[in-house]
């Protein structure tokens, strides 16, 4: 293990979280809170931690996957904890435990939150909410190596690990200029729907908030009632864009390099336009005695579906009151997910399509069972690996849900609750059904059962793997 | 495909449903009851299809897994649909599909019913239902390879297609020698758990209906309340049976051939005993506040545990009322199943055992990307072929799972009834929670729901392959 190595980037961790709460600082002036000091003295201890780490020396600069894995699973342990500072210090969410839940929930850009009235935090604390759904939704790694002169071999071992999906492919031959194209595209669409939503007559605060939350696919809302409050322009607006970054952002470099008919044909992005057009109107329909009109049920209808897919878990309605049917749908959409490759969470639509093509060919080869057949996806063949890597990806994840729910069931809420919250952990989403709806939150649950759900929102934000290689005691050893 | 075959072996089908048929055609003779008739026309009827369907000229005798999967398939819709006759001719269950859904509970030894008050049932209706478990429990198939002088090399396949687990072996060369060791062994258990029985004071009629319930892991009771009317040392007996006929059938083999070292050895075994036994601790342990000593919590837990896990469906308490821990236990315990190899149902603790070693083996490979591992069980390595059917089992088990409940969905019911009615049905229980939990049925469902349900307990059953074969245009293609 390259300890020297894995301590010079959390030493750089420590450093962007430092920059990363200028934002929320610059915020804290302009309105005068005196929030800002929490974040000033976090800003302090981030310093003084990530200066000399950056200065030690570095022995060698061979990183492998595992290294890869590590490196990842502990920056964000790390960014967690620094970013939690601001909840505790100001004294806006005092215990620990909820400080870390918040600020976990923010990162893996999950939106579930344990705070019952939001609209009584002062603006720099809202905007660090909204703010670590931002960094975490591309993710950090991904940033840092956007502008850290790194060397070597391991730029592509940290991106595998923190980019979700069940490959992950360099744009350009240069895994920098992919970080550097990624976050371009990110920050584009970011502003865009800033720009839209101040058409729409938001306040600027409001724009920045959401739009962080939206790109991220996060959810933290800045209003008790999450998005319900806002114009049908800008709930709409939220919704394309919703949509929009839940889609595999590889699609776009395709059409910035004018590859039109080649993005058209991306398998994923096309089944995941399927399964949201599908569930727009299956709900639409099933909920249409509910609202005025069959206009505003749809309208409704695409939010929360678009909201959920993409594990975003902004709401504009109470979901909880809806019909069977519908509801159930959204629990499927949850598990769901959004694209590889995009900012949302869930199982992700590439994993599941991979996994469908696996099914069929098993039950061709009944049939013929010397045929030998290869699974594709956009016409390429799929390795053997990225098959079995999926698979074991489902079972680990399974079993991490089921434990969870155990845990947590010792809280003994109603079981609907408890599956949910579960559900809207790790596929990062952020509201369930039941105690935790989109009128609910977090709060009711023990600070065992809050830990349990911050481990779930990791893993999932990292699928499973890195996570879990930290719990590995051979991960440790030498060799 | 060799359909004259097939046909063949579908007589042969009909001709064994109707010498079942004699048992409770006896019992109606007995108790005087007029609806023995209702199984003396069925009798008719299926030797009227059966006896021109065996006596057509074979033309060859090719028999490929793909024809022992859709004869398995064809022959379990056929044994039930001609099952559920003597229901409606005798009017005890007079639409259709009520009357398919009940039959088929009993021959995939679901043990779920739409019936509110089975007391009012006749004593030969309440045997054929009792039957119908012991029948399917073993499997037709594997009982007529015992008695029909069957030649060619199709013998495998058919045991294969019909006897639970990931890969079905053969105790000792000859397959028919197999079935009938198995065969042998069931009935000797049976033989046993009644003599128990007997010796508590329970009727003889109790005994026999009970005994087949158990042995099938069916659970089909004949007393509106299961099992909890009966004396706790008749509870027990059936508690004990339940858990061993949920063991691997080949563990008796080498029990009997003296081999008892190997027997202990079995993994699949120990797994299987020693979550019986952490989920009845922990059960008696949450719940003892609501019995008289812990003991009784104990005895009450265990039999419950047994039941669930067995996928028997047997119940001495509404677990209903439990609190949410020892539900989401059993909820989770509905999932794993019994053993392979035996009578009971769900996704197999061998299953899941080769699905926790491949998970190992690939975080594994995260540290020694190079190093070449086998997944070993009982000390002997896996196929490759097992673990990607494994896997593949358990995807297309879900997207079963996900498909019927979006479906019941639409009956509006509440969502744990719907969940754990498609968990009960696919995993072959039973009793679910909510309004299908202990004391309550499935009437409560749609006939289209029910339907679903129909399918999901025979896909259960034949492990999801077989009868999913049926619905390929491919497979009826000639080539």
């Amino acid at each position: 293990m390259n300890y020297s190595m894995i301590s010079y980037i959390l030493g750089w961790i420590f450093n962007f979280e430092a920059a990363f709460m200028l934002l929320p600082g610059i915020t804290a002036i302009i309105y005068r809170e005196k929030d800002g000091l929490a974040f000033l003295v976090t800003m302090i201890i981030c310093l003084a931690i990530g200066i000399p780490l950056i200065r030690t020396k570095r022995k060698n600069k061979v990183f492998h996957a595992k290294e890869g894995a590590v490196t990842v699973a502990l920056s964000w342990l790390v960014l967690s904890i620094a970013g939690a500072l601001p909840f505790v210090i100001s004294g806006s969410i005092p215990h620990p435990v909820d400080a870390l839940f918040e600020t976990v929930s923010g990162f893996t850009t999950t939106g579930a939150s344990i705070l019952s009235d939001v609209e009584s935090l002062s603006h720099c604390i809202l905007l660090w909410r909204s703010f670590t759904h931002w960094i975490g939704g591309m993710g950090v790694l991904v940033f840092i190596l956007c502008l850290l002169p790194l060397t070597g071999g391991y730029h592509m071992n940290l991106m595998k690990a923190e980019s979700p999906g069940p490959s992950v492919s360099k744009l350009v031959p240069k895994v920098q200029s992919t970080a550097k194209i990624l976050y371009t595209i990110y920050i584009l669409m970011t502003v865009v729907e800033m720009v839209f939503l101040l058409l729409g007559g938001m306040p600027l605060f409001d724009t920045l908030c959401l739009s962080f939350g939206t790109a991220g696919t996060g959810g933290f809302g800045i209003k008790n009632d999450s998005i319900a409050s806002y114009s049908t322009y800008n709930q709409i607006v939220i919704t394309v864009f919703m949509i929009l970054f839940g889609v595999n952002f590889n699609a776009y470099y395709l059409l910035l390099s004018k590859k039109v008919m080649q993005a058209a044909k991306n398998e994923e992005v096309r089944y995941y336009l399927g399964i949201i057009g599908l569930a727009i109107v299956a709900i639409a329909v099933n909920t249409r005695g509910m609202f005025t009109s069959f206009g505003r049920a749809f309208q409704q209808a695409a939010f929360q579906v678009g909201s959920i897919i993409t594990t975003t878990g902004y709401a504009t309605t109470d979901f909880n009151v809806w019909p069977v049917f519908s509801k159930t749908i959204l629990v499927i959409l949850m598990f769901v997910g959004a694209c590889a490759g995009s900012t949302g969470g869930g199982i992700k639509v590439s994993r599941l399509l991979i996994l469908c093509k696996s099914a069929r060919k098993e039950l061709q080869l009944y049939l013929h069972p010397n045929a030998v057949k290869k699974i594709k996806m956009d016409e390429k063949a799929i390795p053997h690996e990225v098959v079995r890597a999926t698979n074991m990806f489902l079972f680990v994840y399974i079993m991490i849900f089921v434990t969870s729910l155990l845990v947590i069931s010792l809280d003994n809420l109603d079981m609907i609750s408890n599956f949910t919250a579960i559900t809207a952990a790790l596929n990062n989403i952020g509201p369930g059904l039941g105690a935790v709806g989109p009128t609910g939150n977090f709060g009711c649950y023990s600070y065992i059962s809050k830990l349990v759900m911050i481990f779930d929102m990791l893993a999932g934000r990292l699928e499973v793997f890195p996570l879990l290689l930290l719990f590995k005691r051979d991960t440790w050893r030498k060799f």
